[in-house]
């Protein structure tokens, strides 16, 4: 009889269809006796449409003006959601993120939240209403000004808005059934996991895997919110996403050591041929880098040859700022003094990630052997506690993700993954 | 260097290049020295589309979400001008209706302006930035919930933003270059009208001229604000609706009796046959209708004839309420006891209007010679101070409008009239 936070993307509802569908999932809960606040994005391609329009009047549109003009599309969904839940005879009330009491700073675009202040949608359930509240975005504490919360803002209002109402449980849904050992489209047998930690989420998530963003899984796992990951397409469990000891508790006898196998083809490789291999050098390289703003990944320095005093230094980063960086680094080609600047965007990155992985010696050795008997040249290679990760060119992604789902045993002895949808996006 | 008030509607920014051009107008009136605050409808179609949606969703939307819905279109509308202004170099802030301090009662669909507080567009200004503010919405004073103003919303909003900020005037934009004697589209020699009175902007406009909605003259008129109804399409001064007196005081010497010809196609005429001729049937009929909430305009009550104790009683009413009011009648048959009724939408309404009227006598005289040698049959006849209307065959509206507008020498010596637009609207 507690309260449930459900929250659905754009996909769930693309058109009439699909909002009366969520509708009456919606009612379904409400009928099984719980207080019921959903959470919605806006409809199918919506945003990138207003996006679009924006582009059409201004190359360069105000951040503030930019947020007005977004927040557009959650009201019309939320508003939609909220009369077929009437139709089904059931009352339901839209809020805005700001009538919700999503606070947060003034950062239009990638607000952060700061505080939630529900009491309207406290007095919406307590009066037995579904509330149904605008995703993605917020009020300014200073401003007053609206804003959005950028990538996964959605999913991280949903979290957020369950913690502030102390919710039992956080569903997010989308058109898959749930986080699964390695992307269904590439790996056939790949198999929906039933329950994973925080931290691995997290890795999935840093490594390419697309079901949740990070920032959502940051703010449940700092206050312990379970999320439940599932198919707005089925009645099917998902994945729950719980603290790592109650993943641990559920765990069976045959505890896997390797959750997933995560992929990313968004990377692009730069190398710096003919960096003086002099103390410094590298440093203000990357300096450079950074006050770009680039988010580099992994750095491999190669071994300087000794006849010539210079080595080579290669690094990921994501490809859409692949041309920031390079323009950033011949700037100081001259200063530095490196030959030249190579770009290649045709890489790939798959990663193994598990939270068994730190107490089982030989986990890199056997993903590595089993890249190499399928084939797969490693480029470069990063580990952290519970991932290991390597770049290999984007045309062996496959090939990569294949071999180390086989290598540790992950796929299902039949083809279980379906991805829904049909709302031909 | 006072606050001027511009309104833009729907069709002056129904596409980017729309928004673009009255971007550029708005800059120009900045230029010039003025601090100006707009208000803006939802670009084209888009409210249109809303409604389309929720009745794809919603045989019956509940009121307050389908408000919801509705004040997104504003919203995009103003966002992507302020870009647009931004783009030309000059700040611009968009405000909702809520933000801009437009209180209302909690009636949605219709809901009346109780208050305008406008401190965050004062501020704004004050600063030396254009102010955009959604139209047609407020924020009611009880709930709290987000209002629509129903329909003329936006004009409303524009005269009672430019009351509150005592701004020196309202401009109002549209794709016609102001108050014509008559329709352009069916008068070809109608003339623009410099100068006309709150009083006979309100007949015009309650008897179907379609620039400016009762309820934004009621406004201005109530609290002396001077309206400018001009195109966005031209510079060209267009119509400046005033005081009484302040007409008086710019009138030529040959001070025009009749201002203006208006029509409205939008009639129907309902005739219930043989109601007994007795005291308090008549009222018991409007009773009934009234009851169903239906606005009637004019009542004819046919002689009784002797013989029969009986009378016919015919009144028209807009035709969109006509199939509610026929319902209504026909429940009360049997208790009134009259013996059938008639529908008939194929009627329209003609109305000469003008403030020299009342001190003028054998106007109607001379209209209805007018309308009796263009061979148009007059069906019913009501008058006002300023104004006489006849109800005539919808295939006579044209004829008695030329006829009318001919008799009163209303028209200019050149075609004059142009309509503008080009959205394919």
């Amino acid at each position: 009889m507690g309260i449930v936070v459900q929250k659905y993307g754009g996909s769930s509802v693309a058109d009439a269809a699909g909002v009366k569908r969520v509708a009456q999932r919606i009612v379904n809960t409400k009928k099984a006796g719980h207080q019921v606040v959903v959470v919605v994005s806006a409809m199918g391609d919506t945003t990138d449409e207003l996006i679009d329009l924006a582009n059409e009047v201004a190359p360069l549109p105000p951040a503030r003006e930019l947020d007005m003009l977004l927040t557009a599309g959650e009201r019309i969904s939320m508003a939609v959601l909220a009369m077929a839940i009437a139709t089904l005879g059931h009352e339901a009330r839209s809020f805005t993120g700001s009538q919700a009491g999503v606070i947060t700073d003034a950062a239009h675009g990638k607000a952060k939240i700061i505080d939630v202040t529900p009491s309207r949608i406290q007095k919406a359930i307590g009066e037995g209403a579904i509330a149904i509240v605008a995703g993605f975005q917020g009020v300014s504490q200073t401003t007053k000004d609206i804003t959005t919360l950028g990538r996964g803002g959605s999913d991280t209002t949903a979290v957020a808005l369950a913690v502030a109402l102390d919710a039992d449980v956080c569903e997010i849904y989308s058109d898959v059934d749930g986080i699964f050992t390695a992307d269904p489209r590439i790996e056939p047998r790949a198999r929906k996991v039933p329950r994973i930690s925080y931290e691995e989420t997290l890795e999935m998530a840093a490594q390419g895997a697309k079901i949740l963003h990070l920032r959502c899984v940051e703010y449940a796992r700092r206050y312990d919110m379970p999320i439940h990951v599932r198919s707005s397409f089925s009645e099917k469990e998902g994945t729950w996403v719980v603290k790592a000891e109650d993943v641990a508790q559920e765990a069976t006898m045959e505890a896997a050591i390797i959750t997933g196998v995560a992929h990313d083809r968004s990377q692009a490789k730069i190398t710096v041929v003919g960096v003086p291999d002099k103390p410094g050098e590298a440093a203000a390289l990357f300096r450079a880098v950074a006050e770009a703003q680039i988010n580099i990944d992994m750095i491999v320095q190669n071994v300087s040859a000794a006849a010539t005093g210079r080595t080579d230094i290669s690094f990921t980063l994501p490809s859409s700022e692949g041309q920031t960086a390079m323009t950033a680094l011949s700037r100081i080609q001259e200063s530095i003094g490196f030959e030249s600047l190579q770009y290649d965007d045709s890489v790939g990155k798959v990663s193994i990630i598990g939270a068994g992985m730190s107490s089982s010696p030989g986990i890199s050795a056997r993903f590595f052997e089993a890249l190499s008997e399928a084939g797969v040249n490693i480029e470069m290679i990063s580990t952290s506690e519970i991932r290991v990760s390597v770049v290999v060119s984007e045309t062996q992604v496959v090939d990569a993700v294949n071999a180390a789902h086989a290598a540790f045993d992950l796929g299902s002895d039949e083809i279980e993954a379906v991805v829904y949808g049909g709302t031909g996006r």
